[in-house]
């Protein structure tokens, strides 16, 4: 039986209900992370509830728990799921009050959380993806992590209906990042990224993978780059928590240099296959 | 008891609950109406229904049932409410399945409704509102009634703490429209207030207002405006569902003209005001 947390209790899935005057159900008003599971454990959880935090305090948004507590709910969920690689979902909304757009006094932060079995994509990743370029018409404050993800929805519906696995945004002639990742360009050996500033969310995987570049001794410049630069880069990838780290080789109709993921593509992946690694052996412990 | 609209049921309020992982939730993916109840009887309500059917379409999402069918379900639940003076809400969402970017196959749109008493502001309009200016950060979809207000609450907000009833919302020197509202001034005469565009949602009582204003032999233009023509306007008002017609006096420290009401704003008023009274009058045979 699925088993899911709502507040501060588990539930069979079916319970897990919500009020329709819930602000996160009326406005969107409310923020979310989805945490990486390998070997049972939550991959890079410091990073995601440091971002929380910040969300939370963006939007004036109350954490309902602490974040000991709130872990620890979140490892139980894992447990009682049986969930070995996976990914933990959970939101944090305003409350529900009678709807008008000013904050309400006096009301209760809803969380509601999932785990599920998701496997690693390695088998994809031989041949890289197909992407498509998109108008980013999203707010400005997409570094906070909010429901208000519409934007983002279309942009991969679209992506979807040309065939291709993910959107790349842009706005103007600048690359911002994906509908649900983040994008790398690799020129001359180096990594180059959008910084994170209001156009992107910060990526945990994206911070993740410019500290695996830094132990390899990658360069990397965060700096905005033209979808000219994305054309003719050496290589293109994308991260985000729930595909790692994925080659893209084609974007629309055009093939990114030989059509075949890049070697330094491979380096990152090949780090990140072995810290997953270490982590799945040191879980068996 | 208070009853509430769920799909096609008449429900107690309690018993108003949805699925967490319905996508109203999870990424705002649904639109929404407020309309205007005067004697019992929705008001516009042919012009609400021609944009809930627009904004179904341009975001592809299913409505439920027919517009003939919601009307009926409306006009009981405000009978069953028994609301003489009110708004009625509701919303349409794409429906519940596990959480992913894609629009699902086979999903089924979820509608919840209320219907509320809502008296009309005559009292509040003789002195008219101050207001405050807050840059316009939303998307580029505004004409789409949408969940995703996370801006527009943001800005109302803002707007609160500063004093101010309303936000005016600008993207660099152009006027958009309000948190929850149009924009109109008054220049020698003539009405101005944006273009039905992607930047403004295309408000019900905009439109009438624009249709008055032709009775009335006032000439409108639909075209931006600046924040200087803003400040320098002989009048302001803005105009929306619950609010219907509000004169503007001040902006943030910025007094309007004389700081008072002006007398196109009067007339549209007065118009208005005789509008509501024939309809109350008639709904009383």
């Amino acid at each position: 039986m699925t088993i899911i947390l709502y507040q501060d209790k588990f539930l069979p899935r079916e319970q897990g209900q919500v009020d329709m005057e819930d602000r996160g159900y009326q406005f969107g008003d409310g923020i979310y992370e989805a945490i990486r599971v390998y070997g049972g454990k939550m991959f890079l959880l410091d990073l995601h509830m440091k971002r929380l935090e910040r969300s939370a305090r963006e939007l004036r948004l109350k954490l309902p728990y602490s974040l000991e507590h709130l872990t620890d709910n979140l490892n139980q969920l894992i447990r009682q799921n049986q969930i070995n690689e996976g990914l933990v979902y959970f939101q944090i909304t305003r409350g529900a009050a009678h709807r008008q757009h000013l904050f309400p006094d006096h009301i209760e932060s809803v969380l509601t959380g999932s785990a599920v079995s998701l496997p690693r994509e390695e088998t994809l990743r031989p041949n890289g993806i197909k992407v498509s370029l998109v108008d980013d018409i999203r707010w400005l404050r997409c570094d906070i992590k909010t429901l208000n993800l519409l934007g983002n929805v279309l942009a991969r519906q679209e992506a979807h209906e040309k065939g291709s696995e993910e959107a790349i945004l842009h706005r103007g002639a600048t690359v911002t990042e994906g509908s649900s990742c983040n994008v790398f360009i690799v020129q001359n050996g180096q990594l180059v990224t959008h910084p994170a500033d209001h156009f992107i969310l910060n990526g945990i995987t994206r911070l993740h993978v410019i500290d695996l570049a830094g132990k390899l001794n990658i360069p990397v410049e965060e700096r905005t780059f033209s979808t000219d630069e994305l054309y003719h880069a050496d290589e293109v990838f994308i991260t985000s928590t729930g595909a790692e780290v994925k080659p893209v080789v084609q974007i629309d109709e055009r093939v990114i240099a030989s059509g075949k993921p890049g070697s330094i593509t491979q380096k990152l992946m090949n780090a990140f296959d072995e810290e997953v690694a270490r982590i799945k052996a040191a879980a068996l412990y």
